[in-house]
C-alpha cells in the first residue's frame, strides 16, 4: 500500500469494530488515525472537524450508525431501534448545517426500518452493508468525476486549485482533485498550484499534503499569487469543488473561488467545477438564493498565530463561501458527465429535474 | 497630540540627539519607539525591517548621516568627512535594493561636499537642515497626493486597499492612504477594507493598525475575500501604492495587487495607484522590464505560525511583487497631479522625461 493510499479520511475497521478517522486537525504535521467506537467520541470528531468535507462526514455518519447498532446490548429489534435512534439524533446535532450528514442518517434509518422484522443480527448486517454502500458509491462517484475530467487534462499541464476537495474530504480521489489523480495514475506529470486558502489554510494543510503524498508535483502559493502564476502562463486549467450549485450554473464554494474564476477569465484559462450531481439544487434558480455563512473574524485576526496579527478589536469580515457566476464557468464535471452552458438544459439532459 | 499623530515611523529627537523609529516588527501588539544614536544600531534597524517603506527608509538614512557627523569626534572638515563616509558606506549595505536609501545617502553626501570649506559646526548644521528637508519634502509630497486624490473620493464611500502604503511607510499620510486621511480630516466617513496581504500581513499588522489609530472605519479581510466585497457593492474605489512604474503605466507593487486590479475591472470599480513622481521610470517602456524579487518560501509555509502549516519540504512560490497592466489602471495619482491614459503623454505633461 502506498503512503497515499493509507491516507484514507474515513474507513471502518471491522475486526476492531472501530471507525478509523485520519485526524485532519493535526495535519500536516502529524498523521494520526483515531479508532473510535464510542458514539460520544464520534460526535466530538465530527463537531471538532477531525473529519471534514461533505462526503467524508456522510460516510462517517453511516459507519457511526452501524456501530451504534453493533454495540447496542439490545436483543430485540425494538431495543436495537431505540438505541439506533438515540445515537442518530445525537449525531444530527454534531454539524447541523452539513447536508450529507442528514442524508446519510436518513439512508441508515430507512435501512433499519426496512429490516425491522428481521432478527437483530440481520438488522446489524443490513446496516453494515448500507454503510459500506455509502462509501462505495462515493468512491465510484469520485472516480467517475475523475474519468470525465480526464478528457479536459493534457500531460504536462499546469493546474490551479483552491481549498481542498480531494481524498481527505471524501472517500478516494475527491472531486476537484479526482481528474488530477486519475491523470497522475496515467503518468500525465501535471504541475499543480495549490492556493493556501485563507483563513483556515485547507490548501496548505490538506491539498498540498495529499498531493505531495500521492507523488503529484505540487507548489503551494498564497491566494494573492494566483493572478501572477496565471499571467506567467503556468496554468492551463483551474479545478475547484462546490458546496452547492443552482440550476443556472451559479455555485457556492470556499471563499476565494470567485476571485480565482475572475482571474482565470482574464487569462482565458478554462475554469472547471467538480461535483456530485446531488450538489446541484434544481429548485434554486440562481446563486442569489444561496445563503453565505459568516464565521468568527478571530479566524482572520488571531487563529494559528503565536501572537495576534492584527490590532486588538479591529473589525473583520469572514465569510466562509462565495458565489461564482455561471458565466465564469467553462464546464461542470459530475459523475454523470460534463455539463456546459446553458447549464439548466445540460443538467436536465443528465436526468436532473 | 492624537494617538495617530504619535505614530510617526521616523523622526529626529534633536534634544536627545537620537533617531526615533516606531519598531514595525513589533506592531500591532506592541507600540515601541527605538531611540538610536549608534550607527550600528541604525544599520540593524534598517536591515531587520524595524523601519520599512521606501520613503521612511530614505528619511531614516538622512538622519543617520546627520547623526554620524554629530557624533564624530573630528574637529576638522577632513576628519568629519572621513567619519561621514565610513557611516554612509556602511548604511548603504543595510538594504542594498532600496532605491530611496541610496537617493538619501547621495543627497546627504552632496550637502557635505557643498559645505566642505565651512567650519565643522556649519557642516553639521547643513546636514541637519538637509535631513529635515528630506522629511519635510516627503510630508508635502504625501499631502499633495492626498489632496489630488481627494477629488476621486466621496463621503461614505467604500475603499479597498492592499498591503501598506500609509503613514507607517513614509513621513505622514503615506501614498495610497493619503487620499483616505485627507478625506477623513474633512469628515468623509469612509469605509475602508484592508486586505491582510499574505504572506507578511502588512495589511493586517500595519494598515488596519494605523487606520484604526486614526479613527478611520476599517475592516480587515483575507485577500481571497476582496472579490466578495466588490461583488456585494461595498467598494467604490481601490487605492494602492507602487514600488516602480514604467512609462506606459504598468507598475509593480506588492504581490496580490494584480489580482485586485483584475477583480476591480470586473466590477467596474475605479482602480487608483498613488506614488511620488520619482517612482516612475521613464526609461522602462513597460512592466516587462521590471524584475520581480522572489523570497523564501518559508514565509508561506512556516512564518508567524506556532506550528508549520504546510507539509514538510513542500515546494512554495513566493514572489514579493507583481506587475499590473496599465489598462487595468483608472488613474495614477502623483504629487504633481493625476495621470490618465495614455500614461506616457500624461507623464510628459507632468514634466517627466
Amino acid at each position: 500500500m502506498t503512503e497515499f493510499a493509507k491516507l484514507e479520511a474515513v474507513r471502518l475497521d471491522e475486526e476492531k469494530g472501530a471507525l478509523v478517522l485520519l485526524d485532519q486537525t493535526r495535519l500536516p504535521t502529524e498523521t494520526v488515525f483515531l479508532n473510535l467506537r464510542d458514539q460520544e467520541d464520534i460526535w466530538q470528531a465530527i463537531y471538532s472537524l477531525q473529519v471534514r468535507g461533505a462526503p467524508a462526514i456522510g460516510i462517517a455518519a453511516g459507519y457511526a450508525c452501524y456501530l451504534a447498532a453493533k454495540y447496542s446490548p439490545a436483543d430485540s429489534a425494538g431495543g436495537l431501534e431505540r438505541d439506533f435512534i438515540a445515537a442518530r439524533d445525537h449525531l444530527a446535532t454534531s454539524r447541523p448545517t452539513a447536508v450529507n450528514l442528514f442524508w446519510a442518517l436518513e439512508r441508515m434509518t430507512k435501512t433499519l426500518e426496512a429490516n425491522r422484522d428481521e432478527p437483530v443480527a440481520a438488522i446489524r448486517h443490513a446496516l453494515l452493508a448500507e454503510s459500506h454502500a455509502i462509501k462505495d458509491e462515493d468512491i465510484r462517484m469520485c472516480r467517475a468525476i475523475g474519468e470525465h475530467g480526464l478528457g479536459l487534462v493534457k500531460p504536462g499541464m499546469g493546474i490551479l486549485t483552491h481549498c481542498n476537495a480531494g481524498q481527505l474530504a471524501a472517500s478516494r480521489y475527491g472531486t476537484a482533485l479526482a481528474p488530477i489523480y486519475v491523470a497522475h495514475e496515467k503518468g500525465y506529470n501535471l504541475k499543480v498550484f495549490a492556493d493556501e486558502t485563507r483563513p483556515l489554510l485547507q490548501g496548505a494543510r490538506l491539498t498540498a499534503f495529499e498531493l505531495q503524498a500521492a507523488g503529484v508535483d505540487v507548489t503551494l502559493i498564497c491566494d494573492d499569487v494566483a493572478a501572477s502564476v496565471m499571467k506567467r502562463g503556468w496554468v492551463q486549467a483551474v479545478f475547484v469543488g462546490c458546496d452547492r450549485a443552482a440550476r443556472n450554473g451559479d455555485f457556492a464554494n470556499k471563499i476565494g473561488t470567485l476571485g480565482v474564476a475572475i482571474m482565470a477569465k482574464r487569462y482565458n484559462i478554462p475554469f472547471y467545477v467538480c461535483l456530485p450531481h446531488s450538489t446541484i439544487d434544481m429548485r434554486a434558480p440562481s446563486g442569489d438564493s444561496i445563503e453565505i455563512e459568516e464565521r468568527n473574524p478571530k479566524e482572520v485576526t488571531d487563529m494559528w498565530y503565536e501572537k495576534p496579527m492584527a490590532p486588538e478589536n479591529v473589525k473583520g469580515y469572514n465569510p466562509a463561501f462565495d458565489v461564482t457566476d455561471h458565466e465564469l464557468v467553462t464546464a461542470i464535471i459530475t459523475e454523470r458527465g460534463i455539463a456546459r452552458a446553458p447549464y439548466e438544459e445540460s443538467f436536465r439532459n443528465m436526468g436532473l429535474a
